[in-house]
């Protein structure tokens, strides 16, 4: 709640009669209205720009001459665990590139620790520097087709709804039980009917998204071709424009964003992991991309600030105005939107703004609950009368499988990798101390020919997912792992030769990002040194077992068929 | 709240697996995102669209056959009360025009009755077909030259606050109380900084606009030029293009209105007269002259619907696609916008769907508490070695008056009127009952060569305003207005020659409004009788105490010059 005091001196100051908290002077301020460009200063009192278009004097000025000043960016949707940082180094990692508000989803720690997960991400919100929004956790677990470690129905959203970081429901990715109309999914609807529903419909069109839609739902990050896009525009979708680590659809669906659809289309990068930031950069890279493809210019940056804003009720930002909050991406170059300085809240970004944050204890340190594996554990008999197997077909960048079959040797250990076929053992082991189980299947397209890779990101129940030529390799990544409480291992003869420790619920590390992103490096490394022929290796086991996405996954309860939606036999 | 049953019957029919309970079958649906048109069958369950762009089958079903559908208008901007009708007939003669929703500001009533005043409408707003939204009125009383019936204070507005029809602050037109920070003024500015603030800016440009900016507002329906809207929406004002009975915008405006403004642009009609709406349209003549005079038609269209919902925070409506309310502009022509049928919130509208309404018991019926006068009362005595005395300088169509001056001939009754010269008497009689206040002035422009014209609608105070010829056919329209509660009167030698009882807050008529209609037009045939050259003179009365408007206007206080911002001695 603002102060008389503070809103006497916004007003006063933005008449001239006093002087402005921070004055950016002589910047070329984007008009994302009209396009225009107008060199002026930019009057800052509290957390608000409170003068634009007019000559001020401030206590603090910056030199914007030369420069240009756009709304900061607002990325729609995201899942801040697939940093696979902390919200805190998140905040430190991403804010910089002009990104001052985002709307995550906490989906994956939610998914192993239900509530106080959320919890975590609020506490953690009401800290960064960067505005954290949270859309609150609509599907926990994902299907019933696993064993995540929380679930969560809305009598447990309820109490975080009026919490002043939440925006509304997150991503409403059953749709099957949206248009079968369940009860559990529709008692959340029903409770958001006069808030936000994210949505999550992949290929949905015709009379399905009709009926999606009917249930109030208003936004997608999921469409990936143009027609798809097209088509919910056109029923009235907003369409958020997702460019991530795994999942890329800018190239497919920049052609949708134009003058006339640019207040219904916004951005976002659902997962995206700080190797990309730091080669990439975050949504400055899809702005930088979507203007390079001839999308017009102050369209793009109104989908990244002002549509992205109204889409999502956010009313007091996404235009450098007075009276909106300041926050501001100041730019060398419009076309090529390299971000030189960020105001955030007025605030002007730099190192020692970070150090002001007080930390968040972390949480689900000992989510890891899974017992040492013994090599054994992944032998896997043959099915009588069974001479070919179903194997997990993966081709890189893609978190779509396919269905592949295998003809594989079977000695007392059970059935043989096929190194010839590139075919090798993949497992996905139960993490929450519910029940143990361990689903075994074979995959295809690693090129593994020795070690072993374990993760304990497994989309979205986050069960320890393990791919292996050895099954010595794969139990020693795997007791590392769980001797880490959690995060990525890879082991070659016997070794553990690179790891990365996620000890908050098995998802994200405490340690700043700079060390993440270089561990990162060294873990893609060491899994080259296994022949791995994956450009992200740990992003593709980390999507193994996730059985919403066609066409063949493995869970803990087994190897699953999407295309049937059921267990295979 | 919506039941979990409709949710679901939303949801199945919206599949095509359950009938819906309306289709309209192959009309011609105008996407206002990108403009294009398509021929096909929306779908509606309850107050809802469920379904478009599909064929589908319903328990009622209406032939769009040739016809096209745009979303409902949003009128985003006015005093029902200047209909001069209760909210009932409001409803009943603005909806067929496709107007499915109004913001309101019951300003006018507050002035007379305060929070009763905003109760009525709230509670009208209960019952009416189209979905009346009320601004809690921000100025009450306009201005402290005047003598008004209430006075309004935050205290007063916050139990409104919450009400569903409620949705922000309305107009804040004491924009120098916003620059200087008046305490009251600021109390209100607080309260809704998490909400909406209706700005009210005429001519505030430059420092002193984002000074006003700086408080939170961020709409305006006061532009009066283009270069002013552009400065406004530059520094990220929405401009609401208004064209009333009184105060018309849109020539000057509708070259603003493109592909580039459209989300930001919405329109309005604050102040419109039954004559009008039944002449020429509501909404519809906006939409069909804004077209006309080359605005992109699905801009335009978009304008007057989806911008309009999201500038003002209703997320429900303004597309039309499954999941939004069903609220539906059928027309002949998207040119030349004909409305030939309107669907609201679901209801086809029809004669008989206005009969389900419930009535609510009229208000202010004593508020006339004026005595009953003597022609005495309107004599002007010169001031001391006065030679000449200022005049109201009227002109046709303009609210804004002049300073003009003439020599007056004095008897023993006072300064006589000058016929020659066409100045006559005025005279604002307080008439709430506090202090019996008259101010006495001369006005030129009129015409009159006999008779009197009475109002009771004075904005914004609404006390008594009269014109006339004669003292004593003052006395006899003013009491005669006195008897009726309110109204309009004329009187002509010594006759009633025809009257308007507005006896509900001396505003509105309890009678249908096609009555109400056809009294004006023999009032203003009366006033033709009188030799009166206006040709709105009620109108043209009930703006001379608006001591806001310049140059020089006269209140129960006297006469006061706006451009001092002082009495006039």
């Amino acid at each position: 709640m603002i102060s008389t005091e503070v809103l006497t001196r916004m007003i006063m100051a933005g008449q001239g009669k006093e002087p402005a908290d921070l004055v950016i002077k002589n910047i070329g301020l984007l008009d994302i209205i009209t396009g225009q460009v107008t060199v002026t200063d930019i009057a800052i009192v509290g957390d608000r720009i409170v003068g634009t278009h007019e000559t001020y004097e401030g206590k603090v000025t910056i030199d914007g001459t030369g420069r240009f000043a756009v709304p900061g960016f607002i990325d729609t949707h995201l899942h801040i665990e697939s940093s696979l940082v902390t919200p805190h180094e998140f905040d430190r990692c991403v804010l910089p590139y002009g990104v001052t508000t985002v709307l995550c989803d906490p989906h994956e720690i939610a998914n192993v620790l239900g509530s106080e997960g959320i919890q975590y991400f609020l506490d953690s919100a009401e800290q960064t520097i960067m505005d954290v929004r949270i859309n609150l956790s609509s599907c926990v677990p994902a299907t019933p087709f696993e064993t995540a470690g929380a679930q969560l129905e809305i009598e447990d959203l309820l109490p975080f709804r009026s919490h002043h970081k939440v925006v509304g429901l997150a991503e409403m990715m059953n749709f099957p039980g949206v248009l079968n109309a369940d009860p559990g999914i529709m008692a959340k609807l029903i409770a958001y009917q006069d808030g936000h529903i994210d949505g999550h419909a992949p290929l949905l069109l015709g009379l399905g998204l009709n009926g999606y839609l009917a249930a109030g739902i208003r936004t997608d990050h999921e469409a990936t071709s143009a027609a798809e896009a097209r088509e919910k525009l056109r029923k009235g979708m907003a369409i958020l424009i997702r460019e991530g680590s795994v999942s890329k659809d800018l190239e497919a669906l920049a052609e949708i964003l134009d003058e006339n659809t640019s207040s219904f289309v916004a951005l976002c990068t659902d997962d995206r992991n700080p190797l990309d930031i730091a080669e990439e950069g975050h949504l400055d890279s899809s702005i930088r991309r979507l203007i390079a493809r001839g999308c017009p210019l102050h369209h793009v940056y109104r989908a990244a600030s002002h549509s992205a804003a109204r889409i999502f009720g956010l009313k007091d930002r996404g235009i450098l105005g007075s009276g909106y909050r300041a926050d501001i991406a100041i730019l060398d170059s419009l076309e090529d939107c390299r971000v030189s300085d960020v105001i955030s809240a007025g605030r002007l970004v730099t190192p020692e703004l970070f150090d002001t944050r007080n930390p968040v204890a972390p949480v689900g340190l000992t989510s890891v609950k899974a017992k040492p594996i013994a090599a054994d554990a992944f032998i896997t008999e043959p099915k009588p009368g069974q001479n070919r197997v179903p194997v997990i077909g993966v081709k890189p960048g893609l978190i779509l499988t396919f269905r592949e079959e295998a003809a594989l040797a079977s000695t007392d250990f059970g059935l043989q990798p096929d190194f010839e076929e590139d075919v090798i053992k993949v497992a996905v082991i139960e993490r929450h101390g519910k029940n143990g189980n361990i689903g075994r299947s074979f995959v295809k397209g690693f090129g593994l020919k020795r070690g072993a890779i374990a993760s304990s990101v497994g989309h979205d129940s986050h069960n320890i997912t393990v791919v292996g030529a050895t099954d010595a390799d794969m139990a020693l990544a795997v007791n590392r792992l769980i001797e880490l409480g959690g995060g990525f291992v890879v082991a070659n003869e016997g070794q553990i030769t690179a790891e990365l420790a996620l000890p908050i619920a098995g998802l994200m590390s405490p340690k700043p990002f700079e060390e993440v992103a270089h561990d990162l490096h060294i873990l893609r490394e060491a899994a080259k040194v296994l022949d791995c022929v994956l450009p992200e290796p740990f992003l593709q086991v980390a999507f193994l077992a996730l059985p919403v996405i066609p066409h063949l996954k493995l869970t803990d309860r087994g190897l699953f068929d999407v295309d049937k939606f059921d267990f295979v036999d």
